[in-house]
């Protein structure tokens, strides 16, 4: 089955267009895990559990696990996530961009040792630093658009032809680069006209949608802007509010976590179009 | 010692600009070593010791050793040349880029788990997702402008106002990013007329300029088209035509690597101005 194919399925099948983003900082992490050696796998497969049922993709971030030299719980998670949630389609965010030969590296690392059903990349680099990912066809690349941070503008937003740039390269992942069905857009919820743009320009193409929850980004106008056709097209990411969330009376943090997934998740569905 | 002033240091120590990169790949080393458990540790220490007197810089391709679950090799490395070779910077190839948050636990991954004395960085996703490398006080940031792949073109070659995305990359690190000197380019070598426009951007920045050797960049061109005003300035960065050079009778690998890392300087040093 294509990354695609899992996706709308998955869609379908947990009624979310929720992503939770697994970013585990180990100085956040609940006191009673912080001394265990694998804390960081505890803690995620906690937030796995608590959310699965809850989420139409897991993202986890690599960085966080190579600082600690943690490749292999991040190795042990990914496993996890595949065995036993095997409906949720799992999105490496690595955002790697480089050469082909070095990219044909990066897409083993991702898609063979990490057993990911799609990764983040990089445009930078331009077609051939795309390809390689491309090779492994039932797998997808998603291509950083608009991207949700502060300095996003810096270079995103510089005017092409009186366009700004993110809007190019939406224009060269959707009519040159995704051959085969296996591209998506990072395109950042803090933008929501932007995300209308990009979503006009790649048709049903699926969207990862950073930018909600910690930083901000307003959900009824980022399904408004970023839905496709039939009202999905989204994977709507959050990764602090819910990994941290505040844990009420009686409970602990994976049901903090579940709480603030289950509140965001049907915030979401509430203003998609039936 | 800044990551500068260590460069500077080695341009002079070494007499040399060549950067040797080193991408590992497992199906290209010598039979003998394929076997070994830390084959490629074993094949990247031996191509250090055989060119340490020749290189103003190493460059170990993470890609590499990530794709083959072999970041411990790679941590090995990097402390073996930073033991050994004190005077030669390390460069971790990495072109990371990702928000705030994210691109601290990337630079603790260089920088604090490798030792690296600068890491390779993605402009796309602007200043806030550079800054996290610049708290490192002591440290570079070597940020993607002009790469030389087939692909490069894709996005930087794009007119911004009549000018190229990748001269607006070199002006923007010149003139906003670089507020401590710890910034450098990469500038592919297989278009000098480019390089020799970044050069008159960035006034004496340190550019890592691969393309040379296997890629079929000229040396003379780079040379003339990229050195600083003092005849330095660039780490012309070879990997490929190195580390796989040729075998002569009566060579092994790691004399052959020599042989053509030699001749690379040498034909570097050639058409220097004294």
């Amino acid at each position: 089955m294509s990354f695609t194919d899992k996706l709308s399925a998955a869609w379908q099948s947990q009624t979310s267009l929720l992503c939770v983003g697994l970013d585990p900082d180990l100085s956040r992490l609940p006191a009673e895990l912080q001394s265990q050696p694998d804390a960081i796998l505890a803690f995620c497969r906690a937030i796995v559990d608590a959310t699965a049922d809850l989420a139409c993709a897991f993202k986890p971030q690599i960085a966080y696990f190579a600082a600690l030299r943690a490749e292999d719980q991040l190795e042990e998670l990914c496993k996890y996530i595949r065995s036993r949630y095997p409906q949720v389609p799992l999105v490496l965010d690595a955002k790697r961009g480089d050469i082909g030969a070095t990219a044909e590296q990066y897409a083993r690392e991702a898609f063979e040792r990490y057993g990911a059903d799609a990764v983040t990349v990089n445009p930078y680099m331009g077609s051939d630093s795309i390809a390689p990912y491309l090779e492994w066809k039932d797998r997808g690349a998603i291509v950083l658009c608009r991207t949700s941070n502060p300095g996003g503008s810096d270079l995103q937003f510089l005017k092409v032809d009186g366009v700004p740039l993110y809007q190019h390269v939406a224009r060269l992942v959707a009519e040159k680069w995704n051959t085969n069905g296996q591209c998506g857009l990072v395109v950042g919820a803090t933008f929501p006209e932007e995300l209308a743009q990009v979503r006009a320009i790649v048709a049903d193409m699926p969207l990862l949608v950073p930018g909600i929850g910690a930083q901000g980004g307003d959900i009824a106008a980022t399904v408004a802007a970023g839905s496709d056709s039939v009202g999905a097209g989204m994977m709507i990411n959050s990764s602090r509010a819910i990994l941290y969330a505040q844990a009420q009376a009686g409970e602990d943090f994976a049901a903090a976590a579940r709480r603030v997934a289950l509140e965001t998740r049907d915030a979401i569905n509430t203003h998609r179009k039936p």
